[in-house]
C-alpha cells in the first residue's frame, strides 16, 4: 500500500544528534546535551511547589508570559503581542517556519555546520538545502562574504544559528546587517535561531533589528541559558504581518501552563544568566588552554556554553576517545561539514572541569 | 516586500474557536472550553509537589510515559515504541500529519461540522478540504454511507474526530471498518482524532484496529478525559512504517518532562475516567430533558463531555442568548456547516447544572 505522503520522509534518513532514549553512561561527564549544568533560576523552581488546579486542568491561559517577554526586550525593540508566538521550545518554531515557507521551488541557504535538525526538517519539507561551509583552515570562523556571495533570488530562506551550534561562535552585528540587507533585496527571509542566545548580551540579539527588517524571524528558547530544557518553552519573534501569517499554522495552546509560569518567573532573574555566562567563560578558557597541539578549539564566543573541538588527524574518532576517558560529547559526524575527528562539547558544571581538561590535555599530546 | 511564503496564510482567515486571551466573564458558567471541570487525577497533581531538578533543567528523558501508554492499550492492540509519537496535546499531531501529507494535489475528506482547527490547518497547508455535511434533518447523526460515497482515489486523507467535536457523537465500529476498507482500496489514510476518546470505553477506540490497518492514524490527548489541558500532553499512534516516516518531521523533545510524569501517573487511575464519564452522562441526560420544544440536542454519545444544542429559528443567536443567562458556550458559527442558532456546550461541574438547565429550559419555551 502506498499512502500519498511526502516521498522524502519515506526515503531519506534523518541526521540528528537528538537520540531517543540516549543515556549518559555511569560516571561519565555529560558534555553532550545542551542543557544548563548550573540548573534553573530558583524563581522558576518555586512555581511548581504550589501550582493552582487550573494550571493543570484548564488550557494554557493568560498573557503573563507574553507580557514578561515583551518587557524583557523592551529596551531593545518596540514589540507587541502581535510580533510574538509562544512555541514548545525552539524546535517547533523552526518546523513552523519551514511549514510556512515550503512552497514548490523553496530553497534555504545555511551556514554549515549548524543545528542539523533544522536543515534535516527543511529537506524533508522539500526545501532545497544549500550549505555554505565554514572552513577548517580558518578555524571554522564564520565568513560573511562567503555567505553573501551565495544570496540570490532563488532562495526563500537563510538559516543562521547565532550563536552557532556546534561552534558557539556569534555573527558580528555588522555582518548580520549586510546579510539582512542583501536578503531583503531578493525577498529572502532570514531566520536567526538564537537557541544559545542567552549566553550573549541581550543587546547583541537580532531582536533589536526587528523594527527595521520585515524579512527577519528570531527564535529563542528557555531551554539553554535559563536552564529549563525539560519545560519546552520558547518563542518566535517577527514583524507583525509575518508573525501573524505564521500564526495561522500554529497551535493556539503551545507551551504548558506550568512552563509558562516558570518561564515568566525566570525572566525576573537576569542575574542568573550573568552568573552562568561568567562560569561558562571560565570553563571554556581553561579548556582552550588545554588545546593547541593536536587538539584545537574552533572559533567561538567566550561565554557560550558550547564549542567545537577537533583533532589534527581526520581519521581520529574524537567522540570515542573522549568517551574512553569518561567524557560524553556529540560527534562532528552528526553535523554536515564535520567529521569524526571533531566533537561538540558543552562545558559541564565546574565540579567536572578537571576531568574534562585532563582528558583533552591527554589527547592534545 | 513579498516573502516567498504560502499564499494561503497571507490571504485566508483562520476559523477557530480557540481565541487568544479569551476570558470567562465573571459569574458565568464556563461551558465553552473543552477542559475537564472535574479536574485532574490526584496522582498527576502529586507529581508537581516534589519535582527533581533534572525534570526541569534536563531535556525530556526516559521512556516511562511511552511504556505506560503501551501498557494501557496492551489489551487492545500489539504496539511498540515505534508505533508511538508523543505530541504536545493532540493539535501538534494534526499539524504533523498535515505536514506529512501536504504534497501537490493533496485533498482531505472530512465529516462536517468538526474540529475547525484541523480543516483550517489542512487548507493553509494547501490540502484541499472536502466536507461531507451532517444533516440538520437527521439531527446531525453521522451517516457512513454519505462519507463512503465521497471516498475516491483523489483523496490523500480522511479526517474523522471520534467522538465528533462539536456533537460528541461516536462512529459505530462497523462504520469505521467500512471507511477504513474503502480508504485502503484507494491508498487513502484515515486520521481518527480521539481527543474526546477518553469519554468512551477503551475497547471502542480505533487503536484496536491499528494491527489491521496500515492506513490508520489515531490521535489521543491527556487534555480532556484525564483533565490536563494545561500540560500539553498527547500522542499519535500508527503502523510502524507510517509512524516512523511522520517522526522524521517531529520534534524529538515533544512534551515537557513534568507533563510526561503527570500523564504517566494519570494512566494508573482509570477509575477517574469512569467517574467522569458517569458524571457527564448524568449531566447530559438532565440537559437533554430540558430540550425538545424550540431547543434540541444533536445526536450524541451519552458520556461524552460535549454536545451540540440548536434552536429552531435559524436567525436565533443561541450563544448570545445563553451568555445573557450566564452560560458561556462556543457558537456554531465557528464550525463549518453550522449557524448562529447552535452552540457547542461542554457539560460543566455538577454544581452548575441547575443554572445551565434553567437557561436552556427558558430558551426551549
Amino acid at each position: 500500500m502506498k499512502l500519498k505522503i511526502r516521498e522524502t520522509i519515506i526515503q531519506e534518513e534523518k541526521l540528528s544528534y537528538a537520540k531517543d532514549g540516549a543515556k549518559v553512561p555511569e560516571n561519565a561527564v555529560d558534555c553532550a546535551a545542551g542543557y544548563n549544568p548550573f540548573g534553573t533560576p530558583p524563581e522558576s523552581v518555586a512555581v511548581f511547589k504550589d501550582l493552582s488546579p487550573s494550571a493543570i486542568f484548564d488550557y494554557p491561559h493568560g498573557d503573563f508570559l507574553q507580557e514578561a517577554i515583551l518587557k524583557y526586550w523592551s529596551p531593545f525593540a518596540k514589540l507587541t503581542k502581535k510580533n510574538l508566538l509562544l512555541t514548545d521550545g525552539s524546535m517547533p518554531g523552526l518546523t513552523l517556519v519551514n511549514a510556512a515557507f515550503s512552497v514548490p521551488g523553496a530553497a534555504a541557504l545555511a551556514s554549515a555546520p549548524q543545528f542539523s535538525d533544522y536543515t534535516s526538517n527543511a529537506a524533508f519539507m522539500n526545501i532545497t538545502y544549500k550549505p555554505v561551509y565554514l572552513k577548517a583552515e580558518e578555524n571554522y570562523k564564520f565568513d560573511a562574504d562567503d555567505l553573501l556571495a551565495a544570496i540570490d533570488g532563488q532562495l526563500s530562506l537563510i538559516y543562521l544559528d547565532n550563536p552557532n551550534n556546534p561552534t558557539g561562535q556569534t555573527i558580528p552585528a555588522g555582518d548580520l546587517r549586510r546579510i539582512l540587507d542583501k536578503a531583503r533585496e531578493h525577498n529572502v527571509c532570514v531566520l536567526s535561531d538564537e537557541a544559545y542566545g542567552d549566553f550573549v548580551e541581550e543587546s547583541a540579539s537580532a531582536i533589536s533589528l526587528l523594527d527595521e527588517y520585515e524579512n527577519l524571524i528570531v527564535l529563542r528558547t528557555f531551554s539553554k541559558g535559563f536552564g529549563m530544557a525539560g519545560l519546552r518553552a520558547g518563542y518566535l519573534l517577527a514583524g507583525e504581518e509575518l508573525a501573524q501569517a505564521i500564526n495561522k499554522l500554529h497551535n493556539p495552546y503551545a507551551v504548558s501552563q506550568p512552563s509558562r509560569m516558570a518561564a515568566a518567573a525566570s525572566l525576573s532573574n537576569p542575574g542568573f544568566l550573568q552568573e552562568c555566562r561568567a562560569a561558562f567563560g571560565r570553563g571554556k578558557a581553561a579548556l582552550k588552554a588545554a588545546t593547541g597541539n593536536k587538539m584545537h578549539m574552533a572559533h567561538t564566543f567566550e561565554t557560550c556554553s558550547i564549542c567545537l573541538l577537533y583533532h589534527d588527524d581526520p581519521e581520529f574518532d574524537l567522540e570515542a576517545a573522549l568517551m574512553e576517558r569518561g567524557i560524553l560529547t556529540y560527534s562532528g559526524a552528526n553535523f554536515d561539514g564535520l567529521g569524526i575527528n571533531s566533537v561538540r562539547l558543552r562545558i559541564p558544571h565546574e565540579n567536572e572541569w578537571d576531568r574534562m581538561i585532563a582528558a583533552v590535555k591527554e589527547l592534545n599530546g
